[in-house]
C-alpha cells in the first residue's frame, strides 16, 4: 500500500494549494506534522480488500484526511479563558482566526473533490459523518468539566467525534468497489469499532506515565477538564475525598502542582487505565472479527495490523 | 414571495435541530437575530424569474442561509489579542469553540441537504463557493492592518468573501429551473455584482455618522484594523500627517479617544465615503442591467428592489 499512500500524499499536497499563501503554509504545518494517516489508510485498505482496481480511492482518501485535518484545526481554537497549552499548534503560531478559516477551506476543498469524483453516495457518507462529528464535538464541549458524565455518554461522544470518520473512511472502500450492502455495513462497523478503540487508547495515553518518559505530552485532557473514561471510572470508584479532588480539578479547573501526578496515582490505584484499555481491547476484538468474512489477503493483514497498532501503542 | 420565504424559515428551523441542545440554541441565536435573508431570497427570486414551479428551491435556499450563518459564526471567532467588541455575538455568549463547532454543524448540514436534493451541479456551485469564501476570508486576514492594500486587492477580497455566495445563490434559480447556460451566467453575474455593491455599502456604513445616530454600531472595522475602500482611498489621498495617522491607527492598532471621529473627518474631507458609494452604484447598475434580458414580472421587480435596497440603505 506504500505506493497508493504516496499518491494520497501527493493528492493532499496538490489540493491544499491556493493563491493565498497562508493556506498551504498553515495546512502544511498540520498535514506534515507527523500525522499517522490512519483514516486514508482505511480507505485504501478496504478498497483493496474489496478488489477495487481503479484510482478513485486515492482522491477520496485525501478527502477523508482533509476533513480530519479541518477538525484538528478547529479543535485547536481556544477561548480566552483557557489555559494555554504548551504545544506548537497551528493556532499558537497563526491564531484562532487563521485556524478556523484554513479549516473551512480544507473542509470545502474536500467537498469539491468529492463532487469531482461524482458519487452522491460518497457525498452522503462524508456529509453525514461531518455533521455527526460536529454534533459529537459540541456534545463533548457541553460535558467538559462535568464529572458526573456517564460512561454511556462518553462512549456516545467518541463514537461521534472520532469513530464516525473511521467508519466513513472504511465504508468508502466497498462503495467504490461497488460491493453488496452487507460488506459495506461490515466494514463501516469495523471502522467504527476501531475508532472507538483508538480514542479509548488515546484517552489512556494522556495519563500514561510511560509517555512522559518518552518525551510526549501528558495531561492535556486533565488540564482542559475533559471527562474521559479513566476519569469517569476513577470518580465512580473514589471515596469522598477523591471525589472532592476530581470536582476541584476537573469541574472547577482549580489545579495545583502535583495534581496531575495525584490523578495518575488514583487511576493506577483503582485500575482505571487498565480497565479503559480492556474496553479498547473489546472494541478492537469486534473490529478484528468483522474482517473474518473477507479473504485473507495482504489488505486484510494490513487492516489487522492497524487494529493491533491502535491498541498496542499503549504499551 | 412571502409564502416561499416562510417555507424557507420553516426549513431552516427544522434542519438546525439536533439532540445536542446547544446546537439549536446557538444557531437560533444567530438565525433569529434579524438576518435579512438576502441570499435565500436571491435563490427564490431567480427560480421564480426562470419559471420554476417545483419545491427544490426552498431547501436549497435554506442551504445557502446555513452556509452564510456558518461563516458569520466563524467570523465571530476572535484571538486573545483582539479588542473585545461590544456586540452580543454568539461568541461573546458561548465562546469561540462553540461558535466554531456549531458553524461546522450548519455547514455540514447544508451539504447533507444538498445531497438529499441530489444535484451534483448545485453541490459543485456551493462547494466551489465555500472554498472561495474561505480563501477570501484568509486573504482578508492577511491584508488586515496592511494600509498599503490596493483597491484591486480589496475588490478581490470582497468578490470572494461576500459576492461569491450571492452569485451562487442567484445561480441556483436557473439551475433548478433547468434554463440554458447563458441565463445561468447572467444571473450568476447579477449576484456577484449585487454582492460587491452590498459589501461596499456595508463598509461605508461602518463609518457613517447617520448610523450612529440611529443607534447602530459604527467603527467595528476601524477598531479591527480592517482595510476597506473608504480607508484605502483616504490613505491614498492623504498628506504625510494623515498617512501617519492611518498607519498608527490601522497598522499598529494604536487607537485613542477621538480617532474614529478623526477617521470619519478625513474620509468626509476627501470624499472617500461618497466615492465608495459611487463604486457601489456602478456595481448595482451592472446588476440591474443583467436583469434586462428577463421578462418584466414580479420576480424581476423583486430582484430590482433588492438592488435598490442594497444601495439605498446607505441613506
Amino acid at each position: 500500500m506504500a505506493a497508493d499512500m504516496e499518491k494520497v500524499n501527493r493528492a493532499i499536497l496538490e489540493h491544499m494549494q491556493s493563491p493565498v499563501a497562508l493556506i498551504p503554509q498553515l495546512a502544511g504545518h498540520i498535514v506534515a506534522s507527523g500525522g499517522k494517516r490512519l483514516r486514508p489508510m482505511l480507505t485504501l485498505a478496504t478498497a483493496g480488500l474489496c478488489g477495487y482496481t481503479g484510482e478513485r480511492h486515492i482522491g477520496l482518501a485525501a478527502c477523508v484526511e482533509f476533513i480530519h485535518t479541518a477538525t484538528l484545526l478547529h479543535d485547536d481554537v481556544v477561548d480566552e479563558s483557557d489555559l494555554r497549552r504548551g504545544k506548537d499548534t497551528a493556532n499558537a503560531v497563526w491564531g484562532n482566526q487563521a485556524s478556523v478559516l484554513v479549516g473551512d477551506f480544507l473542509f470545502s476543498r474536500a467537498f469539491q473533490l468529492m463532487v469531482g469524483d461524482g458519487s452522491l453516495k460518497v457525498l452522503k457518507i462524508l456529509s453525514d459523518a461531518s455533521a455527526i462529528i460536529a454534533e459529537g464535538e459540541v456534545h463533548q464541549l457541553v460535558t467538559t468539566n462535568d464529572i458526573t458524565t456517564t460512561e454511556d455518554a462518553y462512549l456516545e461522544v467518541i463514537r461521534c467525534k472520532t469513530a464516525q470518520l473511521f467508519a466513513a473512511a472504511a465504508q468508502i472502500g466497498p462503495v467504490v468497489a461497488e460491493r453488496p450492502q452487507d460488506e459495506e455495513l461490515a466494514l463501516e462497523g469495523f471502522g467504527r469499532d476501531l475508532g472507538v478503540a483508538f480514542q479509548l487508547v488515546d484517552d489512556v495515553l494522556d495519563y500514561a506515565a510511560e509517555q512522559a518518559a518518552l518525551g510526549k505530552t501528558v495531561g492535556d485532557d486533565f488540564r482542559e477538564g475533559k471527562v474521559t473514561l479513566p476519569v469517569i471510572l476513577a470518580y465512580q470508584a473514589g471515596d469522598e475525598a477523591e471525589r472532592t479532588f476530581w470536582k476541584r480539578t476537573i469541574e472547577d479547573l482549580d489545579q495545583r502542582d502535583g495534581d496531575l501526578a495525584e490523578a495518575q496515582r488514583l487511576m493506577v490505584g483503582h485500575g482505571t487505565l487498565e480497565a479503559s484499555l480492556d474496553r479498547a481491547r473489546e472494541y478492537a476484538g469486534a473490529a478484528r472479527a468483522a474482517l473474518a468474512r473477507f479473504p485473507a489477503n495482504p489488505y486484510r493483514a494490513a487492516l489487522e495490523e492497524l487494529v493491533d497498532f491502535c491498541v498496542e501503542r499503549a504499551y
